[in-house]
């Protein structure tokens, strides 16, 4: 179990958590279900999040289909080998007998479990969770690097880069209306793009915010324009 | 706007984003999808947690089923229309024309991108969030109250109960081992109940816990040996 834990990246403080999540239904008794259903919804939401926040342009279509390839079961079953789950999960004889320590979806169902485990056993420490996942999920974000490459950029920066690739002028921004009182304004900005008829617009609390969420407009118009 | 806020129970610091998760796609250019995205996983996960605490002797199948049932679009849109949602979400024209302000599907996505949005503006505030989305789910727990009437009590008050409603012996608690440390115990506790051939066993880090642990074991033998 130390083993485990140290791959894992968290210490229990009850370690009956912990054997509680490696147990499979077929113990009979008290077993690592809810736990599952519990780490399920967590590494939902945490694998959203970080999606949403790592690619700012792609659409919401694409993230429901980048989340389900990061958390489908045979990702799961990929990252519980790496920790080499088979060794600790805890079986009924019949699952025993049948070789159940190597079956894909005994090993993702521990893991989703385990991730219940540590929420619960931290206190519910969201950030800690985050982290923890996020460490496990670290080489496996790859899958992604077409879309990292813009993903991670500035939209400002990927629009420009856009507009380059074509040989095509830069875009033109225009902060063309500023509401409020100071410290709690409004910005409103157009963007001018070479392929697109009329300026998109953006509306943010600051000037870059704004800029940015012109530039996004403009990188959807423009994909759809050249789709 | 500021009306909204006061019923959805949150004062946004950047009001755009506000209104950003009430525009629906066909607005087209900048709507709320991906708000939507990032809320709803933010739904799920929340009341995954509510009903895991909630519940503490239901199943997994059961939580899913209850889980499916808060979080369905049905519910949502009942929440959406109590906040008077059609009032204020941003449709393109032809949606307005065909009477979009009060599809369902509309009202209930938008819910879920003001989750998100709220998400963002707390600067993550998960808590907050937490408290605002229960808020609104208050009022409809209820659907659960047969489960209920269990689910909130200790376990060890439903098994006893369940046995003094059967008129059977009150269930006998033993700690059998006592592992670890001062301060880092590990109890181990037997349970002995009239229908059971043998004693149920719980394990945890408090004596009160490993208790707990042995009446959900004893409660699960007992659905499955009455079914």
């Amino acid at each position: 179990m130390q083993k485990l834990m140290q791959v894992l990246g968290y210490n229990f403080n009850d370690t009956e958590l912990l054997r509680l999540a490696l147990s499979h239904r077929s113990v009979g008794g008290q077993n690592n279900e809810r736990l599952e259903f519990l780490g399920d919804s967590i590494i939902n939401f945490i694998v959203a999040d970080e999606l949403f926040m790592r690619f700012p342009t792609v659409t919401e279509g694409q993230l429901t289909r980048m989340r389900a390839q990061m958390v489908c079961a045979e990702m799961l079953t990929v990252i519980a080998k790496e920790f080499e789950f088979g060794k600790y999960v805890v079986l009924g004889a019949g699952e025993r007998r049948s070789g159940g320590h190597q079956r894909a979806s005994i090993l993702a169902d521990a893991l989703e479990a385990v991730v219940g485990a540590i929420y619960l056993d931290s206190n519910k420490d969201l950030k800690l969770l985050k982290n923890t996942i996020l460490r496990w999920y670290d080489k496996h974000w790859h899958v992604f690097d077409d879309k990292n490459a813009q993903g991670n950029k500035d939209p400002k920066t990927v629009l420009q880069e856009l507009l380059q690739a074509k040989r095509l002028e830069l875009p033109v921004y225009e902060v063309v209306k500023i509401e409020g009182e100071q410290h709690k304004q409004t910005f409103y900005v157009e963007c001018k793009v070479a392929l697109l008829d009329e300026p998109t617009t953006g509306v943010g609390n600051s000037r870059r915010k704004a800029e940015q969420m012109a530039a996004i407009e403009a990188l959807g118009k423009l994909q759809n324009a050249t789709k």
